[in-house]
């Protein structure tokens, strides 16, 4: 995962320790290691910082600590900062996503660094001045304002799902063919009469709908087998209900 | 928004009043308004929570109770359920940016829920069963457990993004259209010879770069002004400076 790697997030001046280490979560979440904190304050709670981070400690205390944001940055080529506000220097925005897919490319052979501002003031213009790009999380004119590491939370998010690295969990299991399929509608055609649950008349009728609503999703074979054995069981309970009756 | 509206938060069970707070600011970012919990435990620090959620305390003011998760969903049509893990009953999950689109066609005419389960613990498996679907956020092998408000986070988030009311920022000023741009590219031709900055044999290649480089994005008409009347100035400081030779 090299490209990852080149990935620098810059929190410029943060105020929040526990807002630091929630944001070594996030990093840790999207498999982001580099972390560089501009003018940490004296009085910074690295307790919180560290029980926050979860099992991120490692990125914590590997952090890079500068006194200025154009040190942190100097090796990285795309630089880009975030920002709510809109305005003069701000007036060119990319989303998260549309940064993801450029910084990766950029990613592949440079460092590159997402910097974001103080809990209350964000980034000065002075700041912004030194990005390449900006990026504004969308948000709801309600509020615009994200917590920090919500704000590092999408994203590092979009970045790590667009480096194509993570598969959701599929059905492991062998999707059912046809002819099985058909098989356990034979079972469930004669479970219906058997049951009594319907007429011969109505029986196409019925079937169509069963076929229509195990059609929506896919069937897997132990989906079909489980459809199966329950149908073959109320056909067993149908004919020991006849013999008792006779 | 009344897709927005129709979209329900639950919290099964949080650990942390702060959690519940950060989950607030993050629904209030999206739009997001409909918050239930269940279960909330007695000793749930509720100032924490309120500190943390911002301008959003009218959300956690507004939040629903409810003993147990059916009762909360029971109105819904779809049902998400979040979980990091994969097994029986979660082998099928959709990511976050898949479910936003399923969700929002839903969210027009119906309520759905979005389900989130403890800190430590997060969703049972008989919890998982109510649920109609199951997302899996997107993480690294390094950390696969996303702190509550940062699931919440990258869900709203999707489903926001998704919703279609935000655009970002865009440069509101008019693009320069092309016989501005040449009478720019015709004051640089000269500003570039009055000042020596090349000779006549040399002009057409140094546009040729000038060019690439002034069209790598897009230049708005006032983007071209300053640069036709820094070019300018310095044709005149160049007279200037041949005239004070003479």
């Amino acid at each position: 995962m090299d490209i990852l790697d080149n990935i620098r997030i810059v929190l410029v001046e943060p105020i929040s320790g526990g807002n630091i280490g929630s944001v070594c979560r996030a990093m840790n979440n999207n498999g982001i290691t580099d972390l560089a904190i501009i003018n940490p304050r004296p009085e910074t709670d690295w307790e919180d910082a560290s029980k926050l981070s979860c099992k991120a400690n490692a990125q914590l205390e590997a952090r890079k600590e500068f006194s200025t944001l154009k040190e942190a940055i100097a090796g990285c080529t795309v630089v880009a900062g975030t920002s709510a506000r809109t305005g003069f220097y701000r007036d060119t925005a990319h989303s998260p996503r549309e940064f993801a897919s450029i910084t990766l490319e950029s990613a592949k052979d440079h460092e590159i660094a997402l910097v974001f501002g103080r809990e209350d003031k964000g980034l000065s213009n002075e700041e912004l001045a030194l990005c390449t790009h900006i990026i504004q999380i969308p948000s709801s004119e309600l509020y615009t304002s994200l917590n920090l590491s919500h704000a590092v939370t999408v994203c590092c998010y979009e970045i790590f799902a667009a480096s194509g690295t993570f598969q959701p969990s599929e059905e492991k299991a062998e999707e059912a063919n046809s002819e099985l399929r058909e098989r356990m509608f034979d079972v469930w055609r004669e479970m219906m009469i058997k049951t009594e649950f319907t007429h011969e008349q109505k029986l196409e009728h019925m079937m169509m709908g069963l076929r229509r609503i195990f059609s929506r999703g896919k069937l897997t074979v132990p989906d079909v087998k489980i459809l199966m054995g329950l149908a073959k069981q109320s056909i067993w309970v149908s004919n020991q209900w006849k013999n008792k009756e006779k």
